[in-house]
């Protein structure tokens, strides 16, 4: 373990939570839509807005900016040996089309408050803190999902994720340098900074510490997630003169391979998470028999068995279900479950103990960019409540005191690594 | 029966069959697809473009255009009396998104041709003879389907139609005067000209002539349709952490009430025609939980009896799978099915008669825009086979025999109806 295990009292000074709670109903201005939530696209200018607000804030407290060449933002706070590999901390900025004001912004202003909190106290750091800001982190536009993280952590190359290719054909290397352009003060750091730690403070997005009544879960892993696409074809057809029996109906097929998968993992529990988000239905005319039909699989599972198993059955239901059409399931992406390292864990609830905050210790159902830093530093997870669990949806919400406990914790632990 | 019934030979001239082919081709340029298709939406640019082209081939031969306020193009051959109601005939020119080449405008290229070969053969009739291009036949961006036609014969008000909104949200009102814009050179009537007969020529977009192998049916009536919309909201969530069973997904329950559709429609037998034509998801993104699913019905029967026993077991069935979703049905248009009059029918049968050509008397399973002049003039249809009855599709296709025998027996009709 990295970080000497907390003794004495306290070390970090005490967070503000009421600008902590300012600062989201600021930054939630950008992309606000009417029913409270936010659409801020990965990439787009309302994303380089947030992002240019979070600069200037992290300027007024001395942090240093750069950013990468897939557009991750780095704010640095030099301590006394910039030698060492930095401690880093935060999380996403970029929102789901109907997102909510704290899924991943929490990540990013928590580290902004706690690195805010050590300058307000004048305390400097044996190690670097970088405030990290990781891209595309929802993939909901240009997949995959964590995408600047995966490419920072050298498990996604540059390359393929600038192939990247939007629903409406738009490729990401054409939309990205009217992005890192809108950064015009930053400057480019085409190096990935050593790091020594990461942490990412996060609301859970589940129902699960609302309904235990605490406000801290410290995470001991991530599930693993499958991305799949089926794509089914069949003939187009005029809907007024084609018999139904002589139809190559692409939707009437994926209808019924749908129906089989929520069948049949309904009927294995709530371990297993399976969502079918996007459908395409081509030419998409009331009066034209569907000729094509695309439609996306998010499967998640703890156990890599298990996805496995879930994969393969899929594919078998597809087939089996085709009926006249074709059909064929590529895999989009796909990250195997992770554990985090049990030091962190511990430091973590130690933080909590000392600041004498009641947690327990969960499973993230959600990937997060922490899942892809997992593979090159020692990295650690804190979530905080949100109401009745709801998130990617206009009505996130979460409590002051919530996002205050988690801020005081993530302060207390990055400056224990700091001074390791 | 308002044409004397032919006796002796044939009195028209001969049409050009190749002529009528050719221009088909030529045609087809104007929003050419690669697999051979057309994809020429109602009001656009390129619609405008095929209709300049058909103004220009009608200048050739006399015929003065005109345009009404919801882009009807008329072209006029002026009769000996003037003063009497005009003989129509036509069809439409606007396409599904990927339609082909014949569907509506071989009705318009067949009238066209069929005007042609009486200015070549010198012929003047005692009425003015109108060729017609019914504006928005498709309703594939701006519902309802037969848009044009509906508007001329009174049963849609102006100002409804003009308030029909795209998938975009783009409204019509915002899109038509640009349309009319780009016909400079047409000047507008805005009063319906008063009308003795409406013939209109059409591919049959089914199998049946194909498998009796004529070249020719005679059109006894036209199917009912209904197009409903059926709404599923449920609650937006995170595809990972929110378990199946707290789950609102909009999806899951539309493809229980989609699946429960077809099968109480296949029940039905090819007798009914139900196509689930349209499907949108919102939010749309692979790892949300989809909050709202809106999907269309296109229902079709000869018999209305058969139409309201549909609309019902639809609304039953899908409010039998809402599950925890809610679920509202709404009926988008509707028209009931038509049989056109006895004494045009004959008239048809005989002139395909006396041109010796083999027909057949059949229902049609399309909507044409001959359904809605069938409620203010003498209305009747003529059909030629098209290849494996594939239509509203690239790939849909048809003989240059079989064009020409069809616009040879119109070219008849047409004339003994302007000179009763």
């Amino acid at each position: 373990m990295m970080a000497s295990a907390p003794h004495g009292g306290p070390r970090a000074p005490r967070i503000d939570g009421e600008r902590l709670w300012r600062r989201h109903l600021e930054l939630a201005r950008h992309g606000a839509l009417s029913a409270g939530g936010v659409d801020r696209p990965a990439f787009s200018a309302i994303d380089a807005q947030a992002r240019r607000q979070l600069v200037d804030w992290g300027r007024a407290i001395g942090l240093v900016p750069s950013m990468d060449a897939i557009g991750n933002l780095f704010l640095r706070r030099t301590g006394r040996r910039p030698e060492l590999p930095a401690v880093a901390t935060g999380s996403h900025l970029d929102t789901q089309p109907t997102g909510g004001k704290f899924d991943g912004a929490y990540g990013v202003l928590a580290g902004l408050e706690a690195l805010a909190s050590l300058h307000e106290a004048g305390l400097q750091t044996e190690r670097d803190l970088l405030l990290v800001v990781w891209a595309n982190e929802e993939g909901s536009h240009f997949a995959p999902t964590t995408m600047g993280s995966a490419v920072f952590s050298g498990q996604l190359p540059l390359a393929e994720a600038l192939a990247a290719q939007a629903p409406d054909g738009g490729r990401l290397e054409d939309a990205l340098p009217a992005f890192l352009a809108a950064h015009p003060e930053v400057p480019r750091q085409d190096t990935a900074p050593p790091l020594h730690a990461f942490l990412e403070a996060h609301i859970e997005q589940g129902p699960v510490l609302e309904a235990a009544g605490l406000p801290l879960g410290i995470v001991t892993g991530i599930q693993g997630l499958r991305w799949l696409e089926v794509d089914v074809r069949g003939q187009e057809a005029h809907a007024g003169t084609t018999p139904g029996s002589v139809r190559r109906d692409a939707l009437r097929q994926a209808v019924q391979m749908a129906r089989a998968l929520f069948a049949h993992f309904d009927a294995l529990g709530d371990s297993v998470r399976f969502t079918l988000g996007r459908w395409r239905v081509e030419p998409g005319s009331p009066n034209t028999v569907p000729g094509r039909v695309r439609f996306t699989i998010d499967l998640r599972h703890p156990r890599e068995a298990a996805l496995a198993d879930g994969e393969e059955a899929i594919r078998q239901l597809c087939e089996t279900h085709a009926g006249p059409c074709t059909v064929a399931v590529e895999r989009l992406s796909g990250s195997a479950p992770i554990v985090f390292p049990e030091g962190i864990r511990d430091l973590l609830d130690q933080c909590a103990d000392l600041w004498a905050f009641p947690r327990m210790a969960l499973v993230s159902g959600a990937t997060h960019d922490a899942k892809l830093l997992h593979g090159v530093t020692t990295t650690g997870m804190l979530f905080v409540p949100c109401e009745k669990g709801i998130s990617h949806n206009q009505l996130e919400n979460a409590t002051p005191e919530h996002l205050a406990a988690g801020t005081q914790v993530l302060a207390e632990a990055l400056l224990r690594l700091a001074d390791a």
